[in-house]
C-alpha cells in the first residue's frame, strides 16, 4: 500500500493503523521526522525524529517517544528533565514521509530552558535569540 | 562557530547571518528539513527540504525555494501550480539542523490541493482522511 495511491479517496476515508505505518517511508536509516507542536497555541516547539517502534510506543501511550540519533536508543521525552510530550493528535502527510505530533508540552521543549527549539530568528542584517529560558536548564538537568 | 555554544547567550544577542549559515548542520546530503507553518493560523502546512542554495535564495527574495529530493533540483514552490510561499519569518532551532518558515500560503500546500500536507490523522483504530480538497488538483497542474 501506498499513501499516494490514495490521495483521491474522499473526505472520511479511513485505512488501517497496520497498513497506514507499513505505508511510511521510513528513511535508509529507518527513522522519519517529526514536528512537535503544541495543540492550543499551534507553537511549533521542535522536531526530532522516530523509529517505527518509537511510533508504536507513542501511539500506545500516549506519551511521546523519540529515537535519539546522538545517543542511538529510544529517548521517551522528559525521561531525565521531565518535561514530558502528552501526545493530543498524531498526523502523517501526502507522502507518509513526515509525521506532526500535537502535543500538551509540560514546561519548556527545548534542552535550553527555552519553550520552543527556534529561537534563533533570521533578521534582514543578523540573526537574533529572541526566546529567554523559562527555567535555569539547571534546574532541569541538575549536575550533568 | 556552533550555534549549541551560544545557548546561554542573553536576549537579543545577534550573530551575523553568514556566521549562522556557515553553523548550520546540514546533513551528509547537504540538506536541513524545512518546516513551513502558516504565519497567522499557525497551521503547519508541509516539510521539505533546503540546502543552503535554496535557503540563501529564499532570505533574498522572500518566495521560498527549496530543494526537490526526487527532482534533484531547486524547486521554487510554486512555479508549476502558482502556490508559491511568501517568507515572512525564518528561524531555526538550537542545534542549527531544521529550519522554521513562518510563510502566507498563497492556496493549497499540497499537490492534492489540499491546505496542508497532514490529512492523515491516527484515531483508536484506523488512519482518516480529514481534510477535503480546496481545488481540484488539475487545475493546479493541468495535464501532466
Amino acid at each position: 500500500m501506498n499513501l499516494k495511491a490514495l490521495e483521491g479517496k474522499p473526505l472520511g476515508y479511513r485505512a488501517s493503523t497496520k497498513e497506514v505505518l507499513d505505508a511510511l517511508r521510513f528513511g535508509s536509516d529507518g527513522l522519519l521526522p517529526a514536528i512537535a507542536q503544541q495543540y492550543d497555541t499551534g507553537e511549533v516547539l521542535m522536531m526530532a525524529w522516530m523509529n517505527r517502534e518509537a511510533l508504536e510506543e507513542t501511539l500506545a501511550n500516549k506519551q511521546v517517544c523519540y529515537w535519539s540519533r546522538s545517543r542511538q536508543r529510544l529517548w521517551r521525552k522528559g525521561e531525565e528533565s521531565r518535561q514530558v510530550q502528552q501526545l493530543v493528535e498524531l498526523r502523517t502527510d501526502c507522502d507518509g514521509d513526515t509525521l506532526l505530533l500535537l502535543v500538551d508540552q509540560t514546561g519548556p521543549a527545548c534542552h535550553t530552558g527555552r519553550a520552543s527549539c527556534f529561537y534563533w530568528k533570521f533578521e534582514e542584517e543578523d540573526v537574533v535569540m529572541d526566546r529567554e529560558p523559562m527555567v535555569d536548564p539547571e534546574e532541569l538537568y541538575g549536575e550533568r
